[in-house]
């Protein structure tokens, strides 16, 4: 089978994740990636040895690449030329101009949560609606949280059926080696209800959603409280049995010693994951607790690398490379090394 | 009218708070506070020229009080002796073993909520169960975050009928100056229900009440937002409304400035509030979200001085000052100037 | 005496601090505080009676005081006329602007250390160069870090002499309550030589002075360490003896509970000082460690407030109430009760 | 050449990473690692395979072990008797414990910064004293703070000569996912001279050291700035010139975007470093200033992994597998691929 050619736009946070991704898609070839400027990560990709290609996203600064003998393979339009999807990474509002290249090249193109949802056809994530991005040009990916949060009530709605939820976003304010946003000592709150409810309403019509989002000064790691109203009570029992299956969702618990993001952050590094990155959202089995007919429980959201695995679905979908959600998001996690720990 | 006498026991973050409310309650009178060593809060007792007199709880450490100049006025005994109600803000489990004094003396107590329920006769909220705290000998006072909770589900609870609350309590793990505990970089989960849940059933037992707490690295007050399903349909309208009447609860937006809770500790500050303390709680207006029949808000929780009006009003219910929580809390708030700014 | 008539422009952190000075020098008579907008501390000064008269920097947003019900004294230049000198700490490069105006109407003006040192004829410091600011229109204030690190060396300088400063700043990254800057997670390191070093050489120009900038994610209080060598061996006892008679610094120790800023910011507020504020530093004694012929020690700035007593200083300057640095201070002391606790 | 067996006792923060430095030094086996409980590095041990074997240093929690599946090899005494060396990493106090197994069972030991001085015959660094630890049975390493200042302080030394240093130094509180220790909005400072300071007179006696040290609220690399005294005047240019030569130094710019401690963390997992770790201590180039003859600079201590080389050094002085700390750190970093980049 001839693979994919995929191309990042904007190599970042997320667009070296993305890369990394899709480096391990076995189906997939990677072409390279773009950037404007000799960031840190385009010196560290420098210094181990220019595994993946880099292309120019602009001349302004070409001089420094050459400078600090930053080999350059070309210009993104070179690279976009190469590709059948680029994932585009760009900071927000960039890819929205990007796309007018990749529509002159009659390229496709996933973009990253930063932008507006009408840069593309369908607003997406790899569970909740894969069918809808089937053979589409562009598709728009769920943000980390919202990405994450759907993973467990899509779960739960394909067991029995979601009616409502109100969520709690504990919100990490910056990633980690951020220094143009930081929050010291403080808790912010942002108006109600949050973009997350209103996008997860989106991308699964037949929920009502709302919520809170209050940002806390840390760096890896959101935690989302969620209460979900089922068309039947789902119980505590009820509920662990149907995560416990999910793929993208490791059960953890207190007693294991996972007392918060930061334990998860820890253990991914001691996995020896890339950067201790982790694919999985984690939920703790002793947060889960019945009010009424509804279920509450709390995950953690592990910001960086999240999207990661539904933008490879997401590539699997607009180039139909399998049919269904089912087949889609289990090569995803083959390749990708989900769920083998199950 | 004779005044009410009254004693603090632990000179702590609480206990400096507690004896300045009592001396604002112009029918109490306070006879003085009770200590064991020569922390800093007694050194500024001593810089501002002992405006309290200070009781030793324990002779262990006389010697450093007579080293430093910082004159004692007796034993804690000598204290209790001199009091119609001793409010008790030792560190947790002091309380009970300082009950038998109390008992022994023949004194009524005040027991913050540190303590086991069992120390008391009554767990105590001034609004909501201010009648069972008649006349009593021992009340325990709920704790911060139960105290600013109930203020608000109360509120909602006399308006509208309340059944069923679903918390998330965003917890600030240390106050301003603690070194002996700490957070850094890091939320931690603690076991579900949380105990100000659990709390909550015990003072309002009509009221099904379930919550997931997370410690956030932060100082100044917590934030809860709360999911509350009432026996009929609560409009933001209508909550708003309830919540625009009550003295403890200020109405805030984030378009005024008060971003957070750092916002609020601020405010406070400029206020010129004796330690930049606040007493009311406060709700942000544009975090009120309707969920199907429920609603959805967040409060801010200062932890420091919330449980000070609901302290004062516990003193008036074991002394039988006012009959009703409406008169009770009416006094306090007028002594503390409370609601004066609504 | 006549009372000198001072007013402030600006109603910030450090603003609000300058008014409530100026309010407790009983030689001097707040005209009133000029802002723009209806900010929490405009908000907190109607919630507390409007104990200063408001003027309005800018008819721009006039309609929103109007329907606030918060009363304007007049315009900025209403305040100005009746001043004899104005207390400029707008925020950065206002100020400049604002001085055509107090040029325009013949006024006297200190500006703060957000300013250019353009702005002013004197860079002045009440302890290092009272002198050189007798009479003069205008002054430029020092840093907090500047301010306070100087009282500490300007003391040794004048008991042993001193050739060379290398300082290293702790510095805190925003204040309580800011919200439009922070860093979460991190230590952020300037281009050495700070800027506080150079202003050090320039306010004390025969002292040679370097160091580093390290920003800290906290919200109250730097701490800077110095290593400051003497024209003479200068031992721990020879500059305990000097800082202990300096009324603004604070001798303090570990073993009475100061275990850094946050214990400080603590002491302040149990002190009950407006807000918490502290207006000397801290100077740990336990931190003071001889190097060779130099003397190395550690202080607390306490950075909302430290300032404010030189800004009283320079007022006594430019209207030479006092001749001498020793006279001035003095006064500024006793008005705001520093160094009574000595 | 028959490989050094090596145990690693203590399977932490700092073992795991001893563990893998083992593995990848081409003269040494590493025999496997031992600890007590199914810790989070021992759940992700058994996540990954097992690739390391395990052993149990008490039998006090098998039965969790076994509950876990997770494979053990056999008691710790089994893994010390297959060892030539035991790198000691246990938590402090528990390594002298140990000493006694080792001296039983005639084995060489490497103790962590932990343990007391007395534990071992020498205090080891491996460029400023190897030659001290030859043939020796027991070595203790410099902790990381103190093994991080030495390189650069050593590497002036060696090419001036250092009569005197100074240093302040700005401490992360806690390591990633640590939950048990921790500061919030708080600075704390040490009682001077700080332990590193006094450690690297132990280790280079003919220098003179004192320090003061203040813990900060972050969890990922110290900075530590140095006021060293030279034989002869150091120029910037000329302690340039010396550390860039330094394989253990990288020499990094705020312009190249390292902004602080975060920056270098964030770069060592975009190198795909196993955990984000680094080896080298970084210094940045644009903190060197002159201080009369004194010259001053700031370095970053990545506190996780910066001992991991000199202990790897430790290995080859007790088994005398170099003759001199040139050959040995040679041999070290080549496996460790430290200095490649230069």
């Amino acid at each position: 089978m001839k693979k994919v050619k995929v191309g990042v736009a904007g190599y970042g946070v997320i667009g070296q994740r993305l890369a990394d991704g899709v480096a391990r898609q076995e189906d997939m070839e990677l072409v390279g990636v773009a950037d404007v400027a000799p960031t840190l990560a385009v010196r560290a990709l420098k210094e181990k040895g220019m595994p993946y290609a880099l292309y120019l996203a602009s001349d302004d600064r070409k001089a420094e690449f050459d400078a600090l003998g930053i080999p350059v393979a070309g210009s993104m339009e070179d690279m976009v030329r190469q590709c059948d999807v680029v994932l585009d990474s760009s900071p927000g509002g960039i890819g929205a101009k990007n796309k007018e290249l990749y529509q002159r090249l009659g390229k496709k193109a996933i973009f990253q949560g930063g932008e507006k949802n009408s840069v593309a056809d369908v607003f997406f994530h790899g569970y909740a609606n894969y069918e809808k991005g089937l053979d589409k040009d562009f598709l728009k990916l769920t943000s980390c949280n919202t990405t994450g949060l759907i993973r467990s009530v899509d779960c739960l709605d394909r067991a029995f059926g979601i009616d409502r939820v109100a969520i709690t976003i504990i919100r990490r304010v910056a990633d980690p080696g951020d220094y143009h946003r930081g929050l010291t000592n403080a808790l912010q709150i942002d108006k109600a209800p949050s973009h997350q409810a209103v996008d997860l309403m989106t991308i699964m019509p037949h929920v009502e959603a709302t919520g809170i989002l209050v940002h806390t000064p840390i760096t890896h790691g959101h935690i989302i409280t969620v209460v979900a109203t089922g068309k039947q009570k789902i119980t505590k029992q009820m509920a662990l049995e149907a995560f416990s299956k999910h793929p993208r969702i490791r059960l953890v618990r207190i007693d294991q010693g996972f007392l918060g993001n930061a334990s998860l952050f820890r253990y991914a590094r001691d996995l020896g994951n890339p950067r201790g990155d982790m694919y999985e959202i984690a939920l703790w089995e002793d947060s889960i607790v019945e009010s009424g007919d509804s279920i509450m429980y709390a995950i953690n959201i592990p910001q960086e690398a999240v999207t990661i695995p539904e933008t490879m679905d997401g590539i699997r979908a607009v180039m139909h490379l399998q049919d269904t959600s089912a087949e889609a998001t289990a090569k995803t996690n083959q390749y990708l090394g989900i769920g083998k720990w199950k």
